[in-house]
């Protein structure tokens, strides 16, 4: 596919995801989500416990995923805090001696574990500990990609920049434009098999790393790029920033959330309104791509009634000319429609 | 000294500044920045060829530099592309052997040199690259300091913020007031002998690290903040935003060059106008310091005869409402005078 070329990190499909004992079904976002977002990308899941967490995948033993093509062995789990647990250590040894790649966005390395590493060079496997960017990223250089750019962006973090850009792209998919979600945090890299988590690049390597994240494509192709942090954030705005330098989106889409009213996590900070995160993207994103434009307002409206949700969304869309959805709730069509114009 | 707490990469002074055989000014400039700067930190310099670049300090042999004190040496070349020099390398070997620390800003680690790595560790000597971030650093939290803050902001990268931050601090303690250099680039490091490489830290963690150069002092303290990248800057805005978030400046000078059209490197991006650098700056910054006000412009007028200059930066004066200089050619008072009120 032409768009591979710039492709990072990229994962060998199909997987098998790695539940182990984890019973949490927050703890096993991760594994829900690949399961939820790429069914056909899981070959099933594997599960040390009768009582962990199941994500809907057949269950298998490791021979079994093997044997059904399994490429990589997906931690599908968050550890929270520490090692990954010892029930689930022997599996992942065995996948890596048996050749099986294995991915993981935990914050401990499994590349830098001796016995993994070991085992990954005894048989030619590959680990990727996803939160790692890729080597050798460069400057941003500011020269206009070919292809188009949609970019997430957002009022304050963890309001649906992920979830917003993943139903974008399949909407797009499903409608026969030519999309490609591009992810920026770990979640979304194994969600998609590839991207940069954009947040553990070096500052200066930023923009760099959001170019090379989505190349040249052709005219028609759209990358839909998973936002990172808020340009008003008090400590991960730099993220934004030099994510939205280095996409050069040709259109942005504002998640927010209805009833939050301070930054989560910095209470003392008023969560900013969309007007000025449209205001300050669009006069920021301008230098890069001059017909930069906001396409859609995603909102998590999840604490409001459904009369309650259209009153404000129909508000929303009215104060600011553009579609306004949420993308559980009521699905984000009305912004694809806006893309297809 | 009470700002000491968040000193970051403390070097260890009287220096002696490392020419080697270094002939030309241009790869000698860390040397004579150091020596223009902070001349009484500086026992004298070491040159291994009475052709190599003479800045101003007494010459003297290694023995005679321990003799009068030094407790660093400093590489005050840059190494372009490459390995130290190897007639340099027993010097530095000899200095870390017999205890003198060793201080570098050069590309290539010396702490991953085996040979100076086995020397320091025998001696106990210190090697620091002053390039390498310190480890551990936070998350930007917004939590508003003590003290005063003022960031030197640019339209462009290289044009003088690093020079109007070291002359604002010079003037300041100059006048009696309470003022301290604050760097974020490895020539500003060594000049001021502690200081964090902005530009090297990762993304997530850069508004964090500004907060850490800079922490709470009295109320009557400056710090002066060595600015780094531009804004709009395609390559490097996500290291000027963080370094804006986390500062939390109360007061900001922009520099600029009189002469320049676009974007030094970057020929295909107009230099952006002072006036949308200042309203940029002062409506980010507002979010971590609603009391954030301009304080002067600094312009490099080198390529304008007198005559220019005078008339130049009286427009810039005029249309902006407050000081204008050149911080070689005029020197900084009218903008330490907005301050001092």
């Amino acid at each position: 596919m032409h768009h591979n070329k710039g492709m990072v990190n990229a994962l060998r499909k199909p997987y098998v995801i790695f539940v182990g004992e984890e019973q949490s079904p927050v703890y096993t976002k991760t594994g829900s989500g690949i399961a939820h977002w790429d069914p056909s990308s899981c070959v099933g899941q594997i599960r040390l416990s009768s009582d962990a967490a199941d994500l809907g995948l057949p269950d298998m033993s490791l021979d079994e995923a093997i044997a059904a093509g399994a490429k990589t062995l997906v931690i599908g789990i968050a550890v929270v805090g520490g090692a990954i647990p010892t029930p689930m250590r022997s599996v992942i040894h065995e996948a890596l001696s048996r050749g099986v790649d294995v991915a993981s966005g935990t914050h401990d390395r499994l590349a830098d574990d001796p016995e993994f590493a070991g085992a990954a060079a005894a048989s030619g496997a590959r680990i990727t500990d996803v939160r790692v960017p890729p080597p050798g990223l460069p400057v941003g250089k500011g020269v206009k990609r070919t292809g188009k750019r949609v970019l997430t962006v957002g009022t304050d973090c963890a309001l649906g920049k992920k979830y917003t850009a993943l139903a974008l792209a399949k909407e797009m998919t499903a409608r026969g434009m030519d999309a490609t979600f591009r992810a920026t945090g770990q979640t979304g890299i194994l969600i998609s098999g590839s991207g940069v988590p954009i947040d553990a690049v070096v500052a200066d390597f930023v923009s760099g790393a959001a170019e090379t994240l989505s190349p040249d494509a052709p005219e028609t192709h759209w990358d839909v790029i998973e936002g990172q942090g808020a340009i008003l954030h008090p400590g991960y705005a730099a993220v934004s920033m030099g994510l939205l330098m280095g996409s050069q989106p040709d259109a942005i889409v504002v998640c927010t959330d209805a009833t939050r009213t301070t930054i989560a996590g910095w209470p003392d900070f008023p969560l900013p309104s969309i007007q000025e995160v449209i205001d300050l993207t669009l006069r920021i994103g301008s230098v890069v791509n001059p017909a930069i434009r906001v396409v859609g307002i995603s909102a998590n409206t999840s604490a409001l009634s459904e009369s309650e949700r259209e009153q404000y969304l129909a508000r929303l869309s009215e104060e600011h000319g553009v579609p306004a959805v949420d993308s559980v709730a009521t699905g984000v069509g009305p912004i694809v429609d806006v893309l297809q114009q």
